[in-house]
């Protein structure tokens, strides 16, 4: 046997549990009676010690040396990618690895008693934990140019600290401009225009309707409820979203699933056949996170979209029928500041994200103690918001992020949304995109997004396939022209 | 470390491996988009696999045999059911355990089809592999009488062919009796009493409250909706139910989640702490069937739970509001003949398992062929229901049990009647039960079977727990005074 095949039978192995693991998460997000938790986290915690243990073993160590010998040109970005992963995996002491999990635990719990509290003080210390094992991650797993670049690039392969803050440092002011416009221009617009009965069940078609018209195929996957909305893949075929229901706020869902439904025809649209392999996974979060914003906002905020929706979403709200469809447009582009992240609107969300990596990256650098991140928090809200959060809660203590040890996974949003602009933007050259677009008909965009991202894999890094997707280098200048165009013009 | 606590962490991780593959298991069944059936098909036989090598490889022979030789008095009971089983997957040849699920799969298939096409012809030479596999896995398991045993034994530990046709051929004449008396007295009962308009909302509501009131802990378990309704456990804590619904017939589902909460308070019931244990296990189906009648049956067919339960089920469904109790019991005890087990009431129920242990008896005994099942089949049947199938699809091609290679499971149907007669009547004997139950008040009843039956695991054989929880030997004569009590008084 070919020794990549030999290393690829593991990788399938590998799979079969992962994706079994990823089965019974899924079921505890959704279905799993309150007092079956602590046989699933057994269960859990058994298949991710076997997952680990099988790509991390000796046995895959020479499987992996052998494949590497053979040097099979179409297998380079494979192995390439295999490599970082067990390097990844395999530099870190037994001891850090465990310390990281028994520290996030109870960090997650500290977290959510601290955020009901108001409590910065009692999480306080848990953060300095979570922050000493993440700069020891860091020095274990290197970097070109600063600690935080070791654990952004787990999140999004191939990005560098350094870039991240180039462009940020680029698109800080304009947001903060186009911000604080649309803000001001969306004065007019009441925030409550959409509220209005929508029972549940209509909202279920609704959401199923244009889930299925934009592409999600319900035959490899489905759409159930769960209290935070996400997306999973349980298999190759096997693709499964969630929202939230509000019977006074049909958008709610409604975004949200478009919002996910992105993410699934991502899924959906990797190389089946290699589930198993880096080419048949998705690239990054920040690619990840592109599809989501893309079919959310680029195509579900979008006049186009109304045009055919409106008269449908009316028939079944019928609180709708006395919106006419610039005043709809209106409402869903609707800005506003928030203290939450998870409430902002696309005017006003990287101000968030922002905040967030410059504090983290301070943090990580040693130019801010954990003692201090309340005031920063909050001296730079007023900053980018002109407003201050009035506790921590909704302030430096709203995410569940560091508390889990997931400090460098912010960025990705932001690039996400960069990213989204930049494909979309590049998509709407090709005119018969652009012309079915304009009739709502989002077929031919998909087929795009199919050829250039999904059926891509993770054999290129994200910044090639953002380049070779769209014939430029990334930046920020798709996305301030859309938002330009949507909140100035 | 003493041996027995070594084989019980083997038995830990097995269990651990075992309750993710039926959680997989069971969402293939609820809520698996129709494209990921390949992969889940593959994850479960990789599962099936791991679970099978855990409980039967040399490591396992080696801490089965140290824990024997420690011999702890109180692990005799788990060792002697560990063993058997130990004994009874080791003991089969490795190419008659991959023949016969070769077999069973192409088994199964062939089944669907010809019962669809009403063409025993085509399913007879599945049949003919089916049955010499049973007879050769008959002669590797051993048996005391005949080797049918060997197979009845895999589902009713303990049991024998001799014992059960004792039963059966005291039963029948018996059955025979009370169900032509039955199905005549029923003729004044029209059929369609009960159907009417009944949302299934409603339905969900009724049934989730009647399964609450008897006990069902909706903390440790759930009910959705399958096609085929069955009861699985998870878990210590997460046993899983499901029914289906007809729109125009509450009963069907109310009946049949009664049915399977009976199974549900059984597995409830066991001995959480012990799961991976034989002592934390169900003893046997006809046992674990003998729950679920008693519920459906003796509690929910009974007088004093519709003096309670029949106001509520007006409520929601008006069109039982013109029926009065007496006329309402008569509806839900209405009996008559069926071609179809499945459609067969409790009057009529053990003819056709009577029917198909003498056919399935006869095979293994080479005393009949395969090619002429169809003949004896319906020949028997008119002996036993005065009328004859008017196909084979209403008849020996109706039930799935043969094409899986299910041979000796039919009589755990029929001990299931006898058992929850036995038991019931058992429990009925002490006053404070009788007195509640009169009152629809079956928390003392419940309290008794999980002390008698449920906390007993498989520390206990079948029949010495009857025996224990009944002061009885095992019989039918409970059982046929129920049914006189039901349908000649």
């Amino acid at each position: 046997m070919a020794a990549f095949d030999a290393l690829s039978d593991i990788l399938r192995e590998r799979y079969l549990l992962g994706s079994t693991a990823s089965t019974i998460g899924w079921d505890q997000e959704t279905y799993l009676p309150p007092a079956a938790v602590d046989h699933r986290a057994a269960q859990l915690s058994y298949l991710s010690g076997k997952i680990h243990e099988l790509g991390t073993n000796d046995h895959f160590r020479k499987a992996l040396e052998a494949a590497e010998s053979e040097s099979l040109p179409e297998q380079a970005a494979n192995l390439r990618e295999i490599r970082f992963q067990f390097d990844r995996a395999t530099c870190l002491p037994q001891k850090l690895v465990e310390e990281s999990s028994k520290v996030s635990s109870l960090g997650k719990a500290a977290w959510a008693k601290a955020r009901e509290d108001n409590d910065f003080a009692s999480f306080a210390p848990h953060l300095e934990k979570l922050l000493a094992i993440a700069r020891e991650k860091a020095e274990a797993w290197g970097y070109e140019d600063e600690p935080y670049t070791a654990l952004l690039s787990g999140y999004e392969r191939g990005a560098t600290t350094t870039e991240v803050a180039t462009i940020f440092d680029e698109l800080r002011p304009q947001v903060a401009t186009i911000a604080a416009e649309a803000v001001e221009r969306s004065k007019s617009v009441p925030a409550d225009l959409l509220l209005g009965p929508a029972p549940i069940g209509d909202q279920v078609t609704l959401n199923r309707e244009i889930a299925e018209s934009i592409g999600f195929d319900f035959d490899s996957g489905r759409i159930d409820t769960t209290t935070h909305p996400f997306c999973t893949t349980l298999g190759p075929r096997d693709v499964r979203l969630t929202t939230r229901y509000d019977e006074n706020d049909f958008a709610s869902s409604l975004f949200g699933v478009l919002h996910e439904t992105g993410h699934g025809l991502y899924e959906q649209g990797l190389p089946s056949d290699e589930a198993h392999l880096p080419s048949g996974e998705s690239v990054s979060l920040g690619i990840h996170e592109s599809q989501s914003r893309l079919w959310e906002n680029h195509v579900g905020r979008s006049r186009p979209f109304w045009e055919k929706w409106l008269p449908r979403a009316q028939e079944l709200f019928p609180h709708l029928r006395q919106l006419d469809l610039d005043t709809f447009l209106a409402a869903v582009n609707r800005a506003d500041y928030t203290f939450v992240r998870v409430e902002a609107d696309e005017a006003t969300y990287d101000l968030h994200i922002i905040l967030r990596f410059i504090i983290e990256r301070r943090l990580l650098n040693g130019d801010l103690a954990v003692t201090d991140v309340p005031g920063a928090w909050n001296e730079l809200f007023q900053e980018l918001f002109g407003m201050t959060p009035p506790s921590d809660s909704l302030g430096c203590l709203q995410d569940i992020h560091w508390s889990m040890g997931g400090l460098g996974y912010f960025p990705t949003y932001t690039l996400g949304n960069l990213n989204a602009a930049q494909i979309f933007a590049a998509a709407m050259k090709k005119s018969e995109i652009k012309q079915a677009f304009e009739k709502a008909e989002t077929r031919p965009l998909l087929t795009f997004l199919q050829q250039e991202v999904h059926a891509k894999g993770s054999s290129l890094l994200p910044q090639v396939l953002l380049r070779e997707a769209t014939n430029e280098a990334p930046s920020a200048s798709s996305y301030v022209a859309y938002l330009k165009g949507k909140y100035l013009e």
